[in-house]
């Protein structure tokens, strides 16, 4: 399986996926999931993905042929040609359906999915930073000021911590810090989802590309904050009120 | 949906489990989940329901009714006649089974699943106490050292506050606590998981009817204990060090 997480705030976006791809449990490798375009000065895309891989990697490989050969390009339209982020979401969702349904015949016959979710965020000039989620069908949602974040994949686990925390007002930093617990947590919950994790950080109207992170297992800063949270937990739970019933309190509670 | 959870510990088991029931969002009405039976002086157990609704009525009606016309119950066993608790769960994996197969070709004309899981615990005199999980298909698995708890219905949500705290060495109190942070976790995050919620602590080697302990929103328990560990985690929050970007870190971050 895959987590990706696009989480949106006053000061930019942040995005942050793990590594792990699998095809049944004998087969994990680690692929990057989080694809950069900055095709002209003017827009910056980001892409993460969940899914098939074979349909995610065609995807990308004609989004960067689309921008090479526009604005002659084979599907009509590219990145370039978009002047609103939904109009590259619109884009992004035709081709992503074209390339599952050319397949649909074989894979099906196999009883495999050909099915990709995408989170696109981004800026193009002009207009505000945007966070969007593709499906597979080729329609999408947006991220919003209640709900300032999206994901794709194994989403469950990581979602408690964003439904206590996630603030548009939260600095990019303080984020990426939030996207990392939440991958963090589904990391220790699930073993489809591993290490390392990669982070884009965008920065509202820089219309650079993205700072990128990488962490793995052993960064300094991983190791220390997982711990650091982990301690934490441990010993909130141990200052929770006893539960209120006629057993015996624990020896390390309600002290 | 539904979030069922059993968590075992050495000095019991505690049973948990919220009690929303949907069939579709415009249809969500409150059932109790945790059903319990003590058919004898020698003998208690509780389940735990998630899946069909009227699979499990029908089930909880025929388990009584096995035990009233024990002997010659007409499945031909009951919870009087198990002398391990994996042959209750035998019994119960059957009955469901059968339930199941009885209107499955009515309920798939329908498209609806008549599928129920079911987590069952307690102890017989003179035989340690268990928690097995009875699949639709009537198999089962049982909670082991390594991993303490089970859990059916929606159970991503709050699988890692469990994977960080669940020990074996907990009071039944502190296992109580454990569950309730886990569904407070779920209520939070999914909307067809909801209070009020029921709790059962069964204290080892008793044999007697567990505790049993229903907590609502308003709870003043509850309700402190839920502000507690939201106060508490975003503290937390605050407190971990900033992201090693090359951002600014928050104003409320890296103190």
């Amino acid at each position: 399986m895959t987590y990706c997480l696009g989480l949106q705030v006053d000061a930019g976006i942040v995005f942050a996926a793990d590594t792990r791809t699998n095809a049944g449990v004998d087969y994990v490798t680690s692929y990057r999931k989080i694809h950069t375009f900055r095709p002209a000065d003017d827009r910056v895309f980001v892409l993460l993905s969940a899914g098939n891989l074979a349909t995610t990697r065609e995807l990308i490989d004609q989004i960067g042929r689309d921008i090479e050969q526009a604005p002659g390009s084979p599907n009509g339209a590219s990145l370039l040609s978009a002047s609103y982020l939904f109009e590259a979401a619109e884009y992004v969702g035709r081709v992503s359906r074209q390339i599952q349904e050319r397949h649909e015949p074989a894979l099906s016959r196999s009883g495999v999915s050909g099915e990709t979710s995408i989170i696109l965020g981004g800026q193009i000039q002009g207009r505000p930073p945007g966070l969007l989620l593709v499906y597979p069908q080729g329609n999408y949602i947006a991220a919003s000021p209640e709900t300032p974040y999206l994901q794709i994949g194994e989403t469950k686990y990581g979602k408690p911590i964003l439904d206590r925390l996630a603030d548009t007002r939260h600095s990019l930093s303080q984020a990426a810090t939030l996207a990392m617990v939440s991958l963090e947590a589904t990391v220790r919950s699930n073993v489809t989802v591993g290490t390392p994790l990669d982070f884009a950080l965008y920065r509202r109207d820089s219309l650079a590309l993205p700072e990128s992170i990488r962490m793995e297992q052993e960064t300094p800063y991983y190791r220390s904050a997982s711990e650091f949270w982990q301690t934490g937990i441990v010993d909130m739970f141990s200052r929770l009120q006893p539960f209120p019933s006629q057993q015996q309190p624990g020896p390390q509670q309600g002290q």
